[in-house]
């Protein structure tokens, strides 16, 4: 199942909110409806995240051309920062739109093509990116391992196959994994909606926890590796994830549980010395007042609601890149990292 | 808000599956009523249950000793059977029960005033360890203390006023707390709609969060104290608690943030050598797919929900009892506080 679908020249985003129990697309006919389907999380995952404003530059591309093709390059900038202001925590997002305005640079002439050109490329690279990553992750796994994920990083997260759930996904392949534990992932149970639905799509057998009973579950010696994404990775290795990735990793250092990230490259950002500069996304507090609409806390109540956290690189035992492996990340080894292209 | 109430010779239970929104009793007219609205979790919280199951006592010894005077005492034994029955893992119940079974041993006649007179005392006597254990827990806080709490350790938790939120009440009342923080406390969300609930009654301002993000707010250097009750204790000082209890253990001590517990001596087991040996109640993997009766997960999802977990004594800064504050407990030190009395 693709998430993001270019078709007939509109993008197609699976709702990810409705699922698993409604399979709808929001169309995006323009920039602004791709923002927001990004903003409101009907498209989420960072590498989707990114592909969808590929696709929403290559939109914005064909009607700015069409309404002045003298002023078009001028015009666009107004897209590339709505979309860029969409969500502020995934890097991809920033750098899908660098690739793009860099193409909005060179063309000439009428830019839908080579826009659209460019969105395709980013989507199948990160496809690529996800398979191979898979097999390096899965390489770092023994035969007979419990694993535990977070979040969903699955085809629904990314352009395809998925950062984390593709090491799962080729893992489960070479039989190597005993059972896949998911939390659930409050507030938004991306676990318990989309990787349980992924999972058993695949016929690989799924238990669902509430994240707070990850821990018990290291202490009694049934998960082997913590196998997560990221939105963002500084230039020391720390890791931005989603919330609740860094209580994880505190509890796998504790019972000696091995913590691999999985993540494109794109998803490096050197600019950002360490995980303190990566801003982290605060969203409204009723995304934890409520559960699927329904009320559960009481009038009055207030809430925190960071969409992600920051892993110390120190606490990461192996971050899983398509250009390879870095064991216990820090900043030599990240810069060899991109550097080695 | 007492939740256990005894009014004109039936047992009154707030019930807590329906709080906040609506505030309904479960009427218990005998032993197997209590002990279902133990079971189905309309009285929960460790003290709470000892209680409901001492009046449930009382409501049997009346009705065995009208149906058969002569043989009531053996036939009470079902009754005590089915209350033991009802949860494994709090020892309040069966300390609870024990007490009541000491009357009935020793009674002559009519057992159902010496009953009901030996269940309000029980009751009497949780308040009161309570308001004292409040004293004593607050006086380990400093000041401008943020302080993160889990699950509901309140007055519907317990006889009145609380164990952790007994030394939350007592602190801010102290002036030393900044902030509480509640943990929402998936599955069942006792943090979101019942602690959330009571401490907005009493003007405390809370801020609830998603479980996972607790670490997170340690690492933001907001939280100078975790307080947590407990469902049992073993000899050695391990913590039986509600799920998610040891994940915020292990986190607090990576942060150096401090870890109270506070129950009842009646909690204590000395019975259990460690936590190892304390029963872990598993409950319906629904608990987990569901909310409110609404799926939240796909159809063939798996899930493990286990009630509790187990925080080794190692984790633990303090225990605070009615006896007295215990810091960092082990072995010898719990059997000092045992023969204190």
């Amino acid at each position: 199942m693709r998430a993001v679908q270019w078709q007939e020249g509109v993008l197609r985003l699976l709702d990810q909110r409705l699922l698993p129990e409604r399979h709808e697309f929001v169309i995006g006919k323009d920039a602004a409806a791709v923002a927001c389907a990004i903003r409101d999380m009907a498209v989420r995952g960072a590498p989707a995240i990114g592909i969808a404003a590929a696709y929403g530059v290559a939109l914005a591309g064909a009607a700015r051309y069409i309404a002045s093709p003298e002023t078009w390059r001028d015009d666009i900038e107004q897209d590339l920062a709505l979309l860029a202001a969409s969500r502020p925590t995934a890097v991809n997002l920033f750098w899908a739109l660098e690739r793009m305005r860099n193409v909005i640079k060179h063309v000439s002439g009428d830019p839908t093509q080579a826009l659209l050109a460019e969105a395709k490329k980013i989507h199948e690279e990160d496809i690529a990116a996800n398979q191979h990553m898979g097999q390096l992750g899965a390489g770092l796994l023994e035969a007979q391992s419990g694993v535990l994920t977070h979040c969903n990083t699955g085809s629904l997260a990314t352009g395809g196959y998925g950062t984390a759930l593709g090491v799962i996904r080729a893992a489960h392949a070479q039989g190597k994994i005993t059972q896949v534990y998911a939390g659930e992932t409050r507030p938004w149970l991306q676990g318990a909606r989309l990787t349980a639905w992924e999972l058993l799509q695949e016929h690989i057998p799924v238990t669902l926890i509430a994240d707070s009973a990850a821990a018990s579950l290291m202490a009694q010696g049934r998960i082997q590796w913590v196998i997560v994404g990221a939105d963002r990775i500084a230039a020391n290795g720390d890791v931005a994830n989603k919330i609740g990735t860094y209580g994880l990793a505190v509890a796998a250092r504790h019972h000696g549980v091995k913590f691999m990230v999985v993540a494109p490259a794109s998803t490096i950002d050197m600019k950002m010395l360490s995980g303190a500069d990566i801003p982290i996304e605060v969203r409204a507090a009723a995304e934890v007042l409520t559960l699927n609409g329904q009320a559960i806390a009481p009038t009055g109540a207030g809430a925190w609601n960071p969409a992600f956290d920051v892993t110390p690189a120190e606490l990461v035992d192996a971050l899983v890149t398509e250009r390879g492996v870095v064991l216990r990340p820090d900043r030599t080894k990240m810069l060899e990292l991109m550097r080695s292209r």
